[in-house]
């Protein structure tokens, strides 16, 4: 079993409590030679589905064999199910509640399995509410140690997904939201490059509609349009991003996760 | 003298400045082959009780010969000691003001000294104000180097130790407090799980007063009450936590480091 | 070519999102030994000022050969130009912004290029939004893995410089201002110790007005003037710096990035 030598870690425990060091010296006693990159600890409380945009905007760009711990996990201590995957080469741990789905929809699934005994260990820990320290931090072990995951457990068959909701074309238009609002404010939308592309051929034909304002254009770079201005690009996920150039665009149009964002003919008057 | 692989950082400096960096580039460069892995940099500026709270719940995780260098120092450049500890077969570095108090209590104290000279170190450096960079990085450096702490000045005798309110109890009650408020507003209590068992054998049979609540039911796992009701349980710490499931027991209960939290009879009706 | 072990990275990306890890897991995949040490992600969004203070006050304590990789670009997509130097032994790869002004001032410059062809592979790339995953990651794994800075691109010549505004002196006074406002609320002047000691050999004899105050005692420790006072000292830059022990000198003094600050004689009463 040749030992594993990077690890990953996702969570919403943020950074000032013992949480996320607690995990770390668990794998690291398991492991001592492991190195430990953090993804993100600040993922919203509960948030399964910004953890799995995250995840699934990260994890591929690590090399072959890496290790990655997702432990956003509302459901502590319920029935939900543990994962391990192998998944495009990489090697994914988690709860069973939608935050490995982008990644299991991008990447091909190798191996998906439910991990056994994982109620008995929480049953024998001495906490019934931070699995992070006394579950899935010694599987991490384990998996680091050299044990493939498809000797943890059964095979999962299937795996819960998050139900991103699908953007509406009709009429010439595409009528989408937003998804997700990043650190610089950037709305990151549920509407992708190839389903624009399939309506329009030229970007200079298209606007887009969100929050209060109706006619923002399409850009390639944040620095074509002047500071303060808003623009809508394809961002490096490939999705339709509203952003204001040297500004927030969450507060310039007033917008956060769940406004409706409009691609339509740039001659379209009628909003 | 061998060499150590392996340490952590735990201080108040937060994330946006050049503070921690630079710690870690004077450690580095004494010992280029160190990983080093923070356990916090988010403590309260000045909050000793809460860096205490969180190296006693992270630091007991690491593997034997981890050194833990903890730099939460509002009496940075008076005249407060700088210890350093061989505790459980973990290594220590940190002001003498109490903030390895529960790591001290908790765990075998094998050696404790004062630091000597890092007076003089002190006035020799650039800065009266930047200890951690300008004292503790460069001990911590001589430690991981392999120096053993006992060689490191003469034996503490005593430390500082904090004082953590204790609970009391009369009329069937155990009046506490909370003494920690973490990430997701769990309030954790002064209350320790055994206090409760010796008064109680069936948690069936107790309920738990805290904020504007008298009637707060014990639970194994934040799921088994409804979302947005709370609960109490005994945390990952072994103490009393009074929560609120997928919500934050702080802002619904109303309550912070220092409120009163009772626990009762389940027919207790006085309060 | 000898592969290089220490990456440093300094972005104003935040910690919440995926693109610090996806800059990683790419570095990595370049160069899978290598170790990553965080210096910030907590720059306020586009602080090119805040950036280059922070990287000279940090970059300095790491050992040699650490390649320091700054991204915090507004012109992101523009014509800017893209540096890679060696300085004092180290090795730096960030946009020609003005972020690396500091430490070049400050470090010897032993080799300073402009990155041939990052235009192109910023149009070859997936993305036009993230050259920190896509152009800077790439780039700093080809030094990691043991390029000599000046085989990226003909010299630079020149670099953009930051102009921080030069304090004043007139009438046995200096006239400065804050340039930085740290965690702990301390205000951060361009006020160095050498032109306040061209100026009064004993500090006794000195005072400092900031914010509202006109009579700032220096010290040299904070523990010096009493919970809640002011007090202005020579901080581990060499710049003077107003603060309040165990306090907040941004909120006491009601002072931040921009505020006058004077240095004066103590008997100077016209203020």
């Amino acid at each position: 079993m040749a030992r594993r030598q990077l690890a990953t870690l996702l969570t919403d425990f943020g950074t000032a409590d013992p949480y996320v060091a607690a995990m770390k010296g668990v794998i690291l006693s398991a492991c001592p030679g492991v190195r430990i990159v953090d993804i993100s600890h600040d993922i919203p409380p509960h948030d399964v589905l910004a953890a799995a945009i995250v995840l699934a905007q990260s994890a591929p760009y690590f090399p072959p064999e890496t290790l990655h711990v997702a432990v956003v996990d509302p459901g502590v201590g319920t029935e939900r199910r543990i994962l391990a995957g192998r998944l495009g080469g990489q090697l994914f741990l988690a709860p069973d509640n939608g935050v490995i789905s982008f990644v299991a929809a991008a990447m091909r699934v190798e191996a998906l399995v439910v991990v056994r005994d994982a109620d008995r260990q929480a049953r024998a820990a001495a906490s019934m509410t931070f699995h992070g320290r006394d579950i899935f931090a010694p599987i991490a072990g384990r998996i680091l140690s050299g044990l493939a995951v498809d000797k943890l457990g059964p095979p999962a068959g299937t795996y819960k997904a998050m139900e991103l909701p699908a953007p509406v074309e009709h009429d010439r238009r595409i009528v989408g939201e937003v998804i997700y609002v990043d650190h610089f404010g950037n709305l990151i939308t549920n509407i992708s490059g190839e389903l624009v592309a399939r309506g329009w051929r030229d970007p200079g034909g298209v606007k887009v509609g969100c929050g209060g304002r109706g006619d923002v254009p399409f850009a390639l770079t944040y620095g074509q349009v002047a500071a303060g201005e808003a623009l809508a690009l394809f961002n490096s996920m490939g999705l339709l991003e509203v952003a204001v150039n040297r500004g927030r665009a969450c507060d310039v149009l007033a917008a956060g996760v769940g406004s409706e964002v409009i691609v339509m003919e740039a001659g379209d008057a009628s909003r």
